[in-house]
């Protein structure tokens, strides 16, 4: 199904300035049968920004621009093609008339990262193709698939191929990037996976008014649930949770979570998928083969918001 | 001015697999909150894949897709909107009907790095803002512009955000992964900047048939003309050359390899920006203020090899 846009591009926001003095020159040979160029690496670094891309189709339907933040150990890519090759989560939003705005998080994609620790200071951490498969319930160990699983396995590699290192040390320059793209987008619909869950959280609290609805997707994290009695809720959970390790405790919080925002005066809603009839999801819910059909819950709770029309 | 597409999307195509033993555990704390985990950095790693988007346009009118490859440093971001939020090169071809396909070389943005050097080998290089300024020939030095400049100078911050560590050393995994693109892609039309030119040279020899046309924009590399002479190509210039240290003898490359193109019977044009009435060009021109006007040459030269229509 095509779709027309109005606009589209990509831009670069916020970061800081870093200064660095004292490293000796290096010799650089930037292409073959070029000599060497001396490279000073001492001088000013603009790092920490964030990078974002928009499509805003013709005609707009979502009464705000829909934000994709994405999970660790990944970038934007989370929301656009499946590792099979269908269409995800930003088609889908896309063509139901909502601007979207996919970001990559701070030194991760093409939000650039920097030399560490030289410029930045972070620690990054890639993880073997061996970590993701059952911490993101594949199944139980690399190559062995959960009866009724979801996640297209067989694109594995597709999947390996979009991580990147993950910085864990850089959570509150990834949190004022964030803040800048909410300040320069306006009111917006934040839909946000696993890690982006606390800056979602965070970043919500920080800006009264500005984040117009919150959709967590698996949130490996929330914060600050008295901040967040303004900012109608939901948060998604995929099945073979509670043969997991760590996802029994994360949902609990995820639930004490949403049960404290009520308790505040606010609207916190969570879908079950397995309790709605959904089953098999992993955490990459948006890169399931039934990625349509949570989209598609998705987009009802948000037209019941009266954020659509 | 909008554009109807049929078809968007984005995928990872080629690297390889790697395999890291003997490496110690690690503890890693994924969100706050969390408690450590337990991380074995020894596995299987895929390395080397390259990531490209694709905006297939209603209706087509380029006879293949036109795919973009960036210059060392950058990403595709390179071809999106400029510094200065304008649109850009992408933008200009997806609305004359071009198939567009925009990647991020091997190592970079989208593409995902690896650390170094376990899982790859290579090794990378950041440079501070003073650098590029100069060596883009923007100006003489930072903050000063040269008269006439195109390049948005208000917007070099912005930029500089866009910049990443470029790899000097992962050369043959980056051609793997753009042979890996031209096999996916089939028959196209190749936009190569700077560092690209000798990817592009490469690729379009290694792949007879492939490439049916070639736009090497400030090349830093060529290579290869005997092989070359099936590839229609342009290749295009800017302005401030011959007062740098390193342009006039790169284009004077550039010249002897178009020249070499002709003398094997294939056609090379090349279009030096002031003497076709345009000046102030930068490095960067897709970035250019009047990167429109360069495109128009650069679609101009396609239609006349009979690629459009």
């Amino acid at each position: 199904m095509s779709v027309t846009l109005a606009r589209w591009g990509s831009f670069h926001v916020g970061g800081q300035r870093v200064l660095v003095a004292g490293q000796p020159p290096r010799q650089v040979q930037f292409a073959p049968g070029n000599p060497p160029t001396p490279v000073d690496p001492n001088g000013t670094y603009l790092v920490g920004g964030l990078y974002a891309q928009f499509m805003q189709p013709a005609p707009v339907r979502g009464a705000h621009p829909m934000l994709f933040w994405h999970g660790g150990g990944l970038t934007g890519v989370t929301w656009e093609s499946t590792p099979d090759g269908r269409d995800g989560w930003q088609h889908f939003f896309l063509r139901q008339g909502w601007t979207t705005y996919v970001s990559d998080a701070v030194e991760r994609g093409r939000s650039g990262w920097s030399m560490i620790p030289e410029q930045f200071g972070g620690e990054a951490v890639y993880l073997p193709a061996e970590n993701p498969w059952p911490r993101f319930r594949f199944g139980p160990r690399m190559g062995e698939a959960f009866p009724g699983q979801q996640f297209p396995v067989e694109a594995y590699d597709n999947f390996m191929r979009q991580c990147v290192p993950r910085f864990t040390t850089t959570d509150e320059p990834t949190l004022e990037a964030y803040l800048a793209l909410l300040d320069r987008v306006g009111p917006c619909v934040l839909v946000g996976h696993s890690q982006a869950g606390q800056f979602a959280c965070r970043a919500a609290a920080a800006r009264p008014g500005l984040v117009q609805a919150m959709v967590l997707v698996e949130p490996a994290a929330v914060m600050q649930p008295e901040a967040l009695a303004d900012v109608p809720m939901l948060l998604v959970y995929g099945d073979y949770i509670e043969g997991d390790d760590r996802w029994p405790a994360m949902r609990a919080r995820g639930l004490a979570f949403a049960a404290a925002v009520r308790a505040a005066g606010g609207q916190a809603e969570v879908i079950d998928l397995p309790a709605a009839g959904l089953h098999g999801n992993s955490h990459m819910v948006m890169m399931d083969r039934n990625s349509d059909q949570v989209a598609a819950l998705v987009q009802a709770w948000l037209v019941r918001q009266g954020l659509w029309g």
